[in-house]
């Protein structure tokens, strides 16, 4: 299936090999190939296999002068929006859902983009890469806009499993810290976890016991755990990463997408509202603009699935150019870091850190 | 300790009497003073029993010209918002807060309202008023901001315990049902329930049985099934009821509030970006006013406890005389609907509803 003519995509070339996949977005292959054309213009380092229908890719790619960066994987089949993750699981082989995911299960690439459906992506994720030795459940970690510098925070898990014990909640503490550090770039992430208060007694059973196997887990991990925060912390800056259950994470994820959808459209109305406002709107429609690019949650792109072998960054499904190359960019910086094996370290160390409080002669590991 | 001038604020009087905790709000008894005369200068119709100590509440009841409206009840003890509700329910019987339920609970006033601590709140109202039968965990309904003609929907639980199962939830539906003919005059309220999808076959199992149970129960609980909703549904237009546990109920409340107050910072310094933006913040002000009085969690007033033998309104911590009137009027408006006494009705019939699918000759009871 491979397309000879394109071989300066791969390794052989020096560069860092994104697999993306063309199809399953809202917005179709168009808008993710004009998302890897503005990745390929900003970065000289990445190279691309795309994975769709050769006779719809062939013609954008050209179009967009990528022929020497992008190596086309011909497959016909498009995993759907509203596809069952079963179904896809089973019968999902000739789909480009699948084509991007094998290629970083081969070696061919270091990390895999789609737009498409989440529990399909994470279904195929989870059989063909496998979870990482130690990992129970996988997680999917968003980014959230908040008051910290950097302007996100990470939330772990939104949606991978609906429910999590307190060793997966350690786990996901172990996780979040791992990507704060590779993917954003903060030495030392302070770590929350989730609750309905901030006492030491409130709060269910398990999220009680993961409080004390997180804070036990704490020297070692290279974290700060600042122990139990509140939704209203989520877009704080008191944490970097905000540890949850997936039930509870989708459900504050998108209570705050559509708190945001809604603030967006009453702004809107009241610019609107009157012949003034309309004129303040165009006087003030630079930082209006700004204001709603930072609360737009289609611009918050790049869900990572974290717990496997190897790196997917799950893309809005309503992603458009920049939300495509956000994702691209965030799955080379994690390539290029290593993310994945320093995340399966960071996991191999844990128990270890948890059995024995002592742990000094583990400090000299790689910091995952 | 009743000041025997005050009579007028009674029953006899034939006003609808409301029992208010002058104290535990952040701002004082004189915001919860200013909220009275706003309610009284409004409303003839409402008579106040006024728990605080004498000595500070005179002075303001009389400033305020309403000494002829309120009956004070002289406590000295004050509930503080860092107080633990289980020490409030051993010890809390010379407070301001117990003494507002009891008027309730003695039939002298027919709600009470109360800014102050929200989980000792909870614990006084339900050793003071007792569940109402058949009501396994009450609940605490919020009013959240929705594009629905009204303004608001209702969420229930969103807090008052941190699960529930099956039985809970379709109770939840009932009362938030019964709430929204009531309080918001929704004739047919829809109901959704709340999880990580939309599909059938998704989420826990305790609310996949919760769906068929509160399916079972629409027709004769007069309220509409939409079946489940997601958190970017809580502040549509698709449903009036939102029905979950009371821990994620909580972090959905606390995540919409956190991002809305995240938006009116970011709002306020895009404004503040350059004099052109200024310029227009000054043109656009009562647009902007009005946009974010809509989504200023303090004005989102009048949490109510449900499933307990008495109305309990609780107000914003930080509500001020505008948020505790219509505190106020929440109350005054469930009292005058008798809506405990509906509730309990609509709730006694349930089990009959979910054991007997034909039910049809409850039909003619007092619709709750």
């Amino acid at each position: 299936m491979t397309d000879p003519s394109d071989q300066s995509a791969t390794r052989d070339s020096g560069r860092i090999v994104i697999s993306v996949d063309a199809m399953g977005g809202d917005l179709g292959p168009k808008a993710v190939i004009a998302g890897i054309k503005q990745s390929a213009e900003k970065n000289p380092n990445i190279g691309f296999i795309v994975h769709g229908p050769a006779k719809q890719l062939k013609p954008l790619i050209r179009k967009r002068g990528l022929a020497d960066r992008c190596e086309i994987r011909d497959v016909e089949d498009v995993v759907t929006m509203d596809a069952k993750p079963s179904h896809v699981m089973r019968h999902g082989k000739g789909t480009s859902m699948w084509s991007t995911i094998d290629a970083v299960k081969n070696g061919e690439a270091e990390a895999a983009v789609s737009c498409g459906n989440t529990g399909a992506l994470m279904a195929v994720s989870m059989i063909r890469l496998r979870k990482i030795p130690g990992v129970d459940r996988p997680a999917i970690a968003c980014l959230w806009p908040s008051k910290n510098k950097g302007g996100f925070n990470i939330m772990l898990d939104v949606g991978a499993d609906i429910r999590a014990d307190e060793k997966d909640l350690v786990q996901y503490a172990l996780m979040g810290g791992s990507y704060a550090r590779n993917g954003l770039g903060i030495a030392r992430p302070r770590i929350g976890l989730l609750n309905v208060g901030t006492e030491e007694h409130k709060g269910r059973s398990e999220i009680k016991a993961a409080h004390d196997l997180i804070t036990e887990a704490a020297p070692e991990a290279e974290y700060e755990f600042v122990g139990f925060v509140e939704g209203g912390d989520i877009p704080s800056d008191r944490v970097d990463v905000i540890v949850t259950d997936g039930f509870t994470g989708n459900v504050a994820l998108k209570t705050g997408e559509g708190t945001a959808t809604l603030i967006r459209e009453f702004l809107n109305n009241a610019f609107r509202a009157s012949l003034f406002s309309k004129v303040a709107a165009l006087i003030a429609l630079s930082s209006l603009k700004r204001l709603s690019k930072r609360i737009d949650p289609r611009r918050v792109n790049g869900g990572v699935f974290l717990g496997l072998n190897g790196t997917v960054v799950k893309s809005h499904g309503s992603a458009d150019a920049t939300g495509v190359s956000s994702a691209i960019k965030l799955a080379f910086r994690l390539a290029e870091s290593r993310f994945t094996e320093r995340l399966a370290a960071r996991v191999a160390s844990a128990p270890r850190a948890l059995q024995d409080a002592d742990g000094s002669d583990n400090k000299n590991e790689q910091t995952g």
